[in-house]
């Protein structure tokens, strides 16, 4: 082997020393988080390619081709971290593994157009299982006018395993980067937050009830708004689009899947500012309120932290506040400051509490 | 639910009746096959948008952008399935599932410039793991001139997943599809075939071997091309930089990842035409025919169904015969005939073998 380590090294000593060790002395990758170990391992993806505008580090990379510029972006689901098949349907799953992704190409206020779709699964499935997975993709493709151009199916020893990239493409004047962010620019956000994440709780309530008592029927009435939000959110769309209706860009843009205090602290160093985020403006539905009192849950923290929503949040020049100031589905939650100041959570009170990036962190989780 | 099922079928019912079905007249994954999986799952898959100029048949779709085309493929290596841990170093593997991508935007003719890499790890992997297999990603990158642009890193319950899109970029003249062989036309291929999956074989029975005794030193002297040819593939740049040299382009072109049956199989179906195929032509290097051996296995056979050799298979007009025929590094191993006549081999007696499509069909594996 001409580049590598010579062929006497190949077997099990390399995989013991590297894959499985039980030295606690080594660095693990839950010890490092997600965010620390994209770091890490980007640290080498310097980009040599003159057509690479923008590489790792915002929602999307962006991909000169003359007239237009491509956006790229790719989202990976593993079963048991990110779903659950035992109350997850799988057209649901196959319509939000797509959702998630064109919301990241959205959030780069470009227009999605392509996707390709991976999957590994277990040679269990039946056939109808996966057309009821694809049937799902296939709605997603078809409500968003996406071509599925392509992709690999492929069996694994044990679970599934979704992996999907999507292709945009945007003006070059028109995209919007996570650091264009000035100080006094207005923090804004689409819809309202922590409903996907109380959903979740609801179904994974419920589904320990049915492993004690599988007669029984899960209580999900009342509840549609957070189930959907959790089992079918959708992308954006209508925001981009009704930005360029407004004549309106945002300074600068990024998608919630981590939660509201994650994807502020993203924008906030990528555009090297602070921020005010007022704990009463923060929108939330009445059923995230309701399902939140009954967990005994500060609903505040499911829209800090809960994650998924796939709404947008963005950054307007002040002088945009009355485009917008009458759209009942964006809500001004604060504004940018300089960068000394720090993010901050100003509380009901008037309390200024430094955000943390709590997020949604999978590495984390067992 | 607005758009699919109410609420009330969530649970396990819906999971019991479609993915873990026990009942043997559902028609399975395995029996399907992994070509008529894809087939049915692509059935909806009709573009939409008018920029998308080829979607899912050939070895990556095409996407307008002006003067220019992007194309763009997708492939996932599971654990246990496409690679073993066992006796696969991270740095290879890494290096490989770049390399695969690649060689699929190279049986395009066009040329790959960035990747985005999905990881699903296990928690227990450490750093120093994750970073192995990135070091092998960045080399790749480094010596095709690749940026890495994105991806995901998540976990995984069990087991590793990497899934790898790769974004090519060509002036649309340039293109090579599957579809453009006529009678008459050369069948070409790059390279020698059978090595990557006889270098597979001699891992998997020293494997084997070590199992039984973990003392006992792998046995892999003298092999050192087969191996290379498994654990550390390359793409053939340098095949379709000499066509542009040389002032070729193929009419028809695919890379070898199934076996050279299968993929003469695809570009006979896609362009419509039938071939003979010379037994005594295809080129095999000498370690593959005397591992060939060693095992009791046809050699012939490794070459047609072993897969894995991503070596270029095209064809070419006659007129271009003189162009190639000094080229060390491209064997004419057949013509293209009228589809009437089907794909045959013809053996070394001169008897007309039909081809079948065995390949390396991972869905029908255990």
């Amino acid at each position: 082997m001409d580049i590598f380590a010579g062929t006497s090294i190949y077997f099990i000593p390399f995989y013991l020393k590297l894959t499985m060790s039980q030295n606690t002395q080594k660095e693990t990758i839950a010890s490092l988080g997600e965010f620390g170990l994209i770091e890490r391992i980007t640290r080498q993806a310097v980009p040599q390619q003159p057509g690479t505008l923008k590489g790792v580090g915002d929602d999307a990379a962006v991909i000169d081709f003359g007239e237009e510029v491509a956006v790229v972006t790719s989202d990976m689901l593993t079963e048991g971290v990110h779903f659950n098949l035992m109350y997850v349907p799988l057209k649901h799953l196959g319509y939000k593994a797509v959702v998630v992704n064109l919301s990241d190409v959205y959030a780069m206020n470009a227009q999605p157009r392509q996707i390709t779709v991976n999957l590994a699964i277990s040679a269990k499935f039946t056939l109808e299982a996966v057309e009821e997975l694809y049937a799902g993709i296939h709605l997603a493709c078809q409500r968003y006018g996406v071509d599925l151009v392509g992709g690999d199916t492929t069996s694994s020893l044990t679970g599934l395993t979704i992996s999907i990239t999507a292709l945009g493409s945007a003006r070059r004047d028109e995209l919007v980067y996570r650091s264009g962010a000035r100080p006094n620019d207005l923090l804004c956000v689409s819809g309202d937050l922590g409903g996907a994440y109380l959903g979740l709780q609801l179904l994974e309530r419920e589904n320990e009830v049915f492993k004690v008592n599988p007669q029984a029927q899960p209580k999900l009435e009342g509840y549609d708004y957070i189930l959907e939000r959790q089992l079918k959110p959708e992308a954006r769309r209508d925001v981009v689009e009704a930005f360029k209706k407004m004549g309106i860009r945002p300074t600068s843009m990024i998608d919630i899947s981590d939660g509201l205090s994650s994807e502020i602290l993203h924008l906030c160093k990528a555009s090297q500012v602070g921020c005010h985020l007022y704990e009463d403006k923060i929108p939330m539905d009445r059923q995230t309120r309701q399902m939140a009192e009954e967990f005994h849950i500060n609903p505040l923290v499911a829209a800090l932290n809960g994650g998924e929503d796939y709404e947008l949040l963005f950054t307007l020049p002040l002088a945009d506040h009355d485009k917008i100031k009458n759209d009942p589905d964006i809500t001004v939650i604060g504004h940018m400051t300089a960068a000394g100041e720090g993010a901050n959570l100003v509380a009901a009170g008037g309390a200024l509490i430094p955000l943390v990036a709590q997020g949604w962190n999978h590495l984390n989780k067992k």
